[in-house]
C-alpha cells in the first residue's frame, strides 16, 4: 500500500497537484462496481461501500461513515492515513484546513455528481484553492495491473416480465422531458436506462444493471452510451426504432449537436463530467430529477406480478432454509456463518429464474450481528452461539423480481432481555406494515411508527428504516425511502419499500425484522380520505420463540397470525417431510 | 368598494403601474397587524389573517387560502375581484399569465419578503415584466380616513418572568452572531426584539410585542428601530447599556456606517426593504436564520414556571366556564356562541396577570365548528344545538405565560359517530402526548402519531396538528411545529408546542382535542439512548361522555385517568361550590 501511495504522489507532483480527491464511486456512481473500478480499494485496502481517501504530498487521509468506522481500523494503515468522519467531517472541510492559498485539488469530474464539484469549487475557492476537473485518472495511471474491463452480454427481458415495451417507456418519459419545457433529458443512472429499454447487464451478478447513461430526447428517441460489445443479437430490435449506440467517450461528439438546447440533468445524481460536458457544448443545463426514477419505482401489474411470484420461490427457500438450520442446531451442529450463508445460497439457487444474490449475505452469528453490515467474508467466519440470536439480511435477484429479507433466530434461549427488544423491534415493523395514510404522505412521516416502541423504552437503532427495492434491479433504489432523514418523495401505488427495524447491542447481538413491502391502496371504498396501505411481498416466519407476548396487544397477535396463516398457505405447496413439518409448527396460531 | 379600487387605479396609473400587489401583511408581517396598516381589508373587505389582491386597470384578483375558500365569498365583491387560491394558484403564477413584455408590476418592499421579491422579480423577469419596489404605498396615499397609528406605551417585563436580563441575551445572541463570521444581524420579527429586550408591545393586545426591528451588532450593541414614544421610563435602565434608539426610517442612515460588513438577515421572514437596504448601503447581506428564533423557543426554567402558572389560572377559568356551560344546558339555556365566549373570557380576565385573550375565541356550535378558523363575529352568533357538540378554542395572554386550549363538548347526546370520531381523535392526542423520542427528531416525525388512528379509518385533518407557542408573547411562534409539511428544526428541551388533532365534518360537525405540551428530557436515567418526551402544560378535563370506550386500550384509559388526576389536583383548590363538584365529575375515574 505504501508504494501505491507513493507512485500516486509522485504522479500528482508530474501534474503539479497538491492533493487528490479518491472517492469509492465509479464512474456510474453506483453503490455495486466492478472490480477494475474498485480504486479506493486498490489504493488502501478498504472494502466498504463507501468512503472517500485525499491524498497531499506528505499526508493523506480516509473518510467513512458510522457503518465503517471500526471497519476502516482493521483494513487501512493509520501509518498512511488518519481516519476521519465521512459525515461529520468531510473532505472538503479537512481539505480547507490543509491547504493554502494558491493550491490546488484534483480530481476526477467521472466520478463526483456535479453538485459535489460546484460545491468544492465554493469551498476551496474561498480559500483560494482551485480545483482541477482531471478525467485522465491518476489511480488508473498508477495501477499497474488494474483488472481488464468484464464485458458480458446483457438479457433482453421480454415483455413478460417487464410489462411495457421499450418503445411505450421511452414515449411515456420523452412527455414528462417535454413537461418541463427541455430538449432532452440525460438519464444517468445505469438502474434508470435499464428500466427503460427493458435490459439488464451481466457484469456485476448482484446489481444487474446495464453499464451505461443515455441522452433522451423530447421525440423519444435515445441515444445510449455503453460498449456495444455488452449488447445481444436482437437488441435493436429489443428496443425499437430510435435508439443509436455510442461509445461513452462519444459523449462531447454527440452533444455538439445539442448546443442551444435545454437538456435536463440531476446535478445531485449524474456526474459532474457529464454536466460539465453539456455545458462545455454550448447547451443550457436544467436541474431537475432523471424523468425515469419516479416511473421505475412505482411498478406496474406484471411487475408487481413477478415480484410476488419471485417472493414466493424465495419465500420457500428461506424457510426451508430455516428448518435446516432448526434441525441442525436440534442436533447440536452449531455451524459457522459461511457454512449458513452457503446453505442458504444453494437453497435458493435451486429456485426458477435465480440469477443472484442481490447483496453480499449478511450472516452474523451472537456478536457479529451488532454490526448491521457485517460480512463474514472479511475474516473468520464465526460460529453459532448456544443461548444466542443469528441474524441473516439476505436476498435474490431473479429475473422477475428482486427480494431482500432478514430473519432473527433464537439459538437455545437467548433470555429475557434479548426477547423483550425484538418484541419491541417487531412491535415496529408490525406498525409500519400496518400503516393506512393520505396520498402524499412521505416515509420520514412514517418512519416514527417503527422506532416508537424502542424509543419509549429508551433504545434506537442507526440505519433507516426502509429503501426502496426494484425489479430485477438494484436492491437499493429511490426516490422513497422510510428514514430519519428528509426525502420529498411520497409514497405512490406500486413503490416496493422494505420495512426493516433493528436493534444491536455492541459487542453482544442484534437483531432485525425485514419484509418488503408494496404500496397499494386501500379497498375501503367509503372512506372519507382515500387511504393508502402495505402489503407485505415477504413471505417467511418469524421466530415466535423470541416473542414477549406479554408486551404484544391483542391486534398485534392477530397480525401475526394473520401473517403467518398467509405464509402457510402460500409455501406449504412447494415444502414436503421434515419442512412442512417445521413450516406448520413455526407458523401454528400463537395466542393472546 | 368599487370606489377605493378606482381610486387605486388611478394612482396606479399616474405613477405607469400596470399591477399592484396588495398583500395582508404590513411592514413587520407579522399574523396580527394594528387596524390602520389592515390595508387588504381597506380594499377588499376581507378580514382573513392571510390573502393577498393583485390590481391590473381593467381586472383585480383575490387570493387566499384553504381556510378562508368560503369567507372570501361572502365579504368581497365577486363582480369586482376573481377569486384564487394563494397556495394553488399563487399571485405570481396569476400575473405572469396576464400581462405582457414591457409591462410593471409595483409591491411595497416593506410587505414582503426579501425571498419573495426576487422570486417574483425572476418570475416576472422571464416574462419581460419588471417589478418596481415602491415603498411610498399607494394604498395609503388613497386611504383618506386611515387610523391614525396607536401609539401605546410598552411593558418591562422583570427578569421575575423573563428568567434572564436584556443584556445577557444580547452577549448570547451576538455570540451567535460571531459564530457565523457576521459583523451584525438583522433581527426583523418584533416578538424577537421583544423578547431580546425583554419589552411587551401594547398597541395589540392579543399580540403583546412591541412594533420594532433591530440590527444587533457583534459586540452585542443593538440599534432598535421603533417609535420612540412607546418606550417608557426606565426603558434605558432596563435593556442597558449600548442600545440606541432611532425611528424606523432611520434605517438607512444607520446602516451607512455599515458598508464592507457582513449582515445576517433571514431571507425568508425579513422584509425586502431592510435587506435591499443593506445591499445598497454596499453592506453584504448573509442569508441565514434570525438567531434569537432558537434562543426564543427553548424556554427557560423561570419562562416554564411561568408558563405553568399562567396555565393553572387558565385551566381554573376554563374549567369553571365548562362546568358553568354544563349547568346552562342542563337547565335548558341553549346560549348563543357570543354570549359563551363572553362568559369564558369574563371568568379568564379575572384572573391574575390577564392581559389578553391570546387571540379570537373561537366559539362554534354545531356545523359552524366544522370551519376550523370560525369567528361568531363575522356574522349572527350560533346558537349550541341540542345532541350535538360545542367546540371552544381560546387562549389567554398573561404576564407570565400564554394560554391556547381547545375543549370539545358534548351538548345532549350526539350519537356514536361523533363518539367514534372524537375518540379517534382523542387517541391522536394521547399518542402525540405519550411520544418519547431521541434529540434530533423533528414535528414532522411525529406528526403521524396523532393522526394515524383517523387515517386508519379512512379519516384526516386539514391542518397542522401543532405550532410552537411564546411566553407573553405570539401564540404562534416558529421554527418548531408539529405538521406534515417538513421543517428542518429539531424539537428541543423548553419548546412549547400545542398537540391538537381534529376532525371536520362539512356542514355537520366539529371537534378538536388541544393541549400545550413543553419538550422535556426524560427522568429515565439509564436509557441507551437519553430520550426527550411530553409534559402537558394545560389543565382542563375532556369530555369522557364523548368516548367510545370500546376503541380506547388500557393505556390510553391509564393515560386519561392520570392526566384527570393532575387536573383535579391542581385546580379543585382553586375552585368551590358547583364547580368543584362539576370539577370532581368531570375528572372521575374511568374505567378500562
Amino acid at each position: 500500500m505504501e508504494q501505491r501511495l507513493d507512485s500516486l504522489r509522485r504522479a500528482m507532483a508530474e501534474r503539479g497537484y497538491d492533493a487528490l480527491v479518491v472517492p469509492r464511486a465509479d464512474e456510474f456512481l453506483g453503490e455495486y462496481i466492478p472490480e477494475r473500478n474498485e480504486r479506493l480499494h486498490w489504493l488502501t485496502g478498504f472494502t466498504g461501500s463507501a468512503g472517500a481517501a485525499v491524498v497531499l504530498a506528505d499526508r493523506a487521509a480516509m473518510f467513512v461513515d458510522g457503518r465503517y468506522t471500526v471497519q476502516v481500523q482493521s483494513q487501512v494503515r493509520d501509518d498512511l492515513y488518519s481516519f476521519h468522519h465521512l459525515v461529520d467531517e468531510p473532505p472538503l472541510q479537512w481539505l480547507a484546513e490543509q491547504l493554502e492559498s494558491g493550491q490546488t485539488v484534483a480530481c476526477d469530474p467521472r466520478l463526483h455528481s456535479y453538485q459535489w464539484c460546484e460545491q468544492a469549487r465554493e469551498t476551496l475557492g474561498a480559500m483560494g484553492v482551485s480545483l482541477v476537473c482531471d478525467s485522465d485518472n491518476l489511480v488508473d495511471r498508477c495501477w499497474t495491473e488494474r483488472p481488464e474491463e468484464v464485458i458480458r452480454e446483457a438479457l433482453l427481458l421480454d415483455e413478460a416480465f417487464t410489462g411495457e415495451s421499450a418503445e411505450s417507456k421511452r414515449v411515456r418519459m420523452a412527455a414528462l422531458v417535454a413537461q418541463v419545457d427541455c430538449d432532452a433529458a440525460l438519464v444517468f443512472a445505469p438502474d434508470s436506462v435499464s428500466w427503460l429499454l427493458n435490459v439488464r447487464g451481466t457484469d456485476m451478478p448482484q446489481l444487474p444493471v446495464l453499464l451505461s447513461f443515455a441522452l433522451l430526447d423530447v421525440q423519444g428517441s435515445l441515444a445510449l452510451f455503453t460498449d456495444d460489445r455488452r449488447l445481444p443479437a436482437g437488441f435493436r430490435a429489443h428496443v425499437g426504432e430510435g435508439v443509436e449506440v455510442y461509445p461513452p467517450a462519444s459523449f462531447t461528439g454527440v452533444l455538439a449537436e445539442m448546443s442551444g438546447r435545454r437538456i435536463l440533468a440531476d446535478p445531485a445524481n449524474a456526474s459532474a463530467w457529464t454536466q460539465q460536458a453539456i455545458v462545455a457544448a454550448g447547451a443550457e443545463l436544467v436541474a431537475g430529477k432523471d424523468p425515469v426514477l419516479l416511473a421505475k419505482a412505482c411498478k406496474n401489474p406484471v411487475e408487481l406480478a413477478g415480484t410476488r411470484a419471485a417472493h414466493l420461490r424465495d419465500g420457500v427457500a428461506v424457510s426451508r432454509f430455516l428448518a435446516w438450520l432448526a434441525g441442525e442446531v436440534a442436533a447440536g451442529n452449531l455451524h459457522d456463518e459461511a457454512v449458513l450463508a452457503d446453505e442458504l445460497y444453494r437453497l435458493r439457487a435451486g429456485g426458477e429464474y435465480f440469477h443472484a444474490c442481490s447483496f453480499d449475505t449478511i450472516s452474523a452469528a451472537g456478536a457479529n450481528a451488532a454490526m448491521c453490515h457485517y460480512n463474514h467474508m472479511n475474516g473468520e467466519p464465526g460460529t453459532l452461539q448456544r443461548d444466542s440470536v443469528y441474524l441473516c439480511d439476505s436476498g435474490g435477484q431473479y429475473l422477475d423480481g428482486t427480494t431482500d429479507v432478514t430473519r432473527t433466530v433464537a439459538i437455545g434461549d437467548p433470555g429475557p432481555e434479548v426477547r423483550r427488544l425484538f418484541t419491541l423491534v417487531l412491535k415496529g415493523h408490525i406498525a409500519l406494515d400496518r400503516a393506512r395514510f393520505p396520498r402524499g404522505t412521505t416515509g420520514m412521516q412514517l418512519d416514527a411508527l417503527a422506532r416508537q416502541y424502542l424509543w419509549a423504552e429508551g433504545f434506537d437503532f442507526d440505519h433507516g428504516t426502509g429503501h426502496g427495492v426494484g425489479v430485477f434491479l438494484s436492491v437499493h433504489e429511490g426516490p422513497q425511502r422510510i428514514s430519519k432523514t428528509a426525502g420529498d418523495t411520497a409514497l405512490m401505488p406500486g413503490m416496493i419499500v422494505s420495512n426493516e427495524p433493528g436493534y444491536y447491542r455492541d459487542g453482544r447481538f442484534g437483531m432485525r425484522c425485514e419484509n418488503l413491502l408494496v404500496v397499494r391502496e386501500c379497498d375501503d371504498a367509503d372512506a372519507e380520505t382515500p387511504m393508502l396501505g402495505f402489503e407485505a411481498l415477504t413471505l417467511a416466519p418469524f421466530d415466535v420463540s423470541l416473542l414477549d407476548m406479554t408486551l404484544l396487544t391483542p391486534e398485534e397477535v392477530d397480525w401475526l397470525n394473520a401473517y403467518h396463516a398467509r405464509v402457510a398457505d402460500s409455501l406449504q405447496p412447494f415444502v414436503s417431510g421434515a419442512d412442512a413439518a417445521w413450516l406448520a409448527s413455526a407458523t401454528a396460531v400463537i395466542g393472546h
